[in-house]
């Protein structure tokens, strides 16, 4: 059976830490589709377009890495794409206690579709779309925190 | 002396988790109020009236259980009440932080009320109203996290 | 039903934050028994017959609290005396962690008992055995640290 | 070289909790400057003039501690006051791992300021600006969570 | 490339937690080695020969899945068989930390192996060794803890 | 007043976490003494005048920076060498739950004295002596978690 995984989360920005998951995850999969989730409600940096362009741009050279945009429940979307695994990062316990109630209410609506976590690396720790979010409306060089090679304000 | 407890809460909606917490602490307490805190600001699912009705159709045949709504401060509501107990279920570290610093204000505000604690039960650890409430308004089938033989169609 | 409450432990030594706990939940049962857990292994600082005549002597006012100890199972010592609570005080989220997954297999081992806790007030949160012990055996001063009027070294 | 701190926040209200921690690190610092953060978004309680003129007031006969607000990154407000240390309290496990992440992220981009930080005392674990905002709002008394002698009144 | 994981621990015993993380996992992988490390210091409930023995019992129809001892580091284990992943269960918060520190230090002294983790099931949250062999110790039934059709007894 | 730091721990070794909070701290403090607390109890990896030979050889260069052991309470220790602050590293939120024990006790038994916290860097929050002395202990190369230019096995 193909290996399909989807990598979701809002990614505004994907960052570097993201990268690093994905890279570092692409051997166990046969496709990984970065899966970038559309919610109303708070103002985004970019739009979902942005979002989708961007990350196509950084995984351009990786045949198994694809990146889509979807709107409603991860569990819909895994069912639309026939995909078996979802894919996180986890930096810190915070992080955990809200990976570990959204992975296992997934389990429990879609048991044939297994989460599969990798922890990020030590200097990834800090690095969030909140922070970095920050950083770039207020003026600030976010650059160390983003995939190498990117432009960001060709995304804004 | 009477036991009287409040079980605050949103209950937006009112899960199989917050259901298991009031049943399984019934016995301690001569009454037991849950207490739908009216909060403005977001958006709710349902609204105050819903959430009490059907909050009423789960206990409706338990006869030391009641459900109202309040505005304002938990240990006013308290206050009016007459209740020396606020009962709280924990799922997990990130929820124990908050609830620790709420019970220790509450003490503080009002010490002849004591805060009582139960652990949920594991198979309730990840249902969380945030969490079901994005289900329900994704259009997903949320009924096995919601107290048995409710329809939530009727309160929404 | 009478409502029988144990408060296991080791108590080496029974500290102020214990004591709190004790005193604050007095009023939720009707017998609340201090039970005193031998452990086999590490070096004691107290003999278990030392604990339990301290905490009586703590106690020896309060008619619904009084002191056993036990070997083997917490579960085992609920049956013996038919107990249908434990009762437990959690500091810290650490703390949340283990008592979670002690109250969660008691649970499954033996329905009947519910686990009840109540958080420690601030100025006991960092009050623990451990460091009590280690205070008391390099000679310090732990007065501050235990129940009032109770002189410790009458217990060494 | 002068050891100048800020210690950053929205202090909305400022609170006995952030009081104790500046004034139990000025011994460390030459000055420090209590900076108000100025956020776009959620209602404030208080308007930042007021934030100021209250910190100035519990601050009124200390002369290394001053209060300034800014707006846009903490670590641009550093390099505009040559601040080569921010100072920040840390309540609880859930407090760290924010902390960590701004303070890691903030190194990265001003590796010349040094973050410090103190945790603070047992009794002030549960004050945050957060619960104290909300039982303002609601009309409670708060006068035990603020700075002594402020009247809290003359600034909302 | 072959994609072999190991699935180290001290396994005493292997829980029904430690089964679910293998058979969740196992399609991910061509083989996985439950690697029962050898640890000296403190008295096992099992010895290791048996710990392989049960733990061969429970995947005995399981092609993929084999089990072997091991001495010393893990990584150095990893190089011995060529193993490209270790495979891990998290159940808290507090795993979490000790996992991370773990897999972050694996990383530094072996690039190539990627720690890869499940969460487990809600209802295995509380079970872990620890807990279990104390059950077993003092007569309990640990059954319900423990893979399904073993008797522990023929093992200890 | 003069401001003397002591930098208290095992350092059971001492790792190139360690020395990055004493490097990142200096400016803070005129004097740091790492302290080097003999415990009884467990094997340690090194003696405790080898642990105090490779700390001065790692600040040998460093006026403000002295080591040396002592036996008995923290607070004891700080009394005889005039210190009016701790110095303290933290990693994680499993390390932080510990320290403010800590802190917090010390502060009730000796008020005077201040512990001021700095977080390790991303990079060294995995680096913690148990893991290190396990890699040495099983024959595996740490070199990389220890101070640079330091060769352990002259200290073993």
């Amino acid at each position: 059976m193909e290996k399909i995984a989807i990598f979701p989360g809002s990614f505004d920005p994907f960052t570097v830490g993201h990268e690093s998951i994905v890279r570092r995850s692409v051997s166990l999969f046969d496709t990984i589709i970065v899966a970038v989730g559309v919610h109303s409600g708070k103002q985004p940096l970019m739009s979902v377009a942005s979002r989708v362009a961007m990350i196509n741009e950084v995984f351009r050279n990786d045949e198994k890495i694809t990146c889509a945009s979807f709107e409603g429940l991860t569990v819909d979307f895994c069912r639309k794409v026939n995909a078996n695994y979802m894919l996180r990062g986890i930096r810190t316990a915070a992080d955990f206690e809200y990976e570990r109630a959204i992975a296992q209410i997934n389990k429990k609506m879609l048991p044939e579709v297994e989460s599969v976590f990798l922890l990020t690396n030590p200097e990834h720790t800090p690095v969030n779309s909140t922070i970095i979010r920050d950083i770039i409306r207020n003026g600030g060089d976010a650059s160390q925190f983003l995939p190498e090679h990117i432009d960001i304000t060709k995304y804004l």
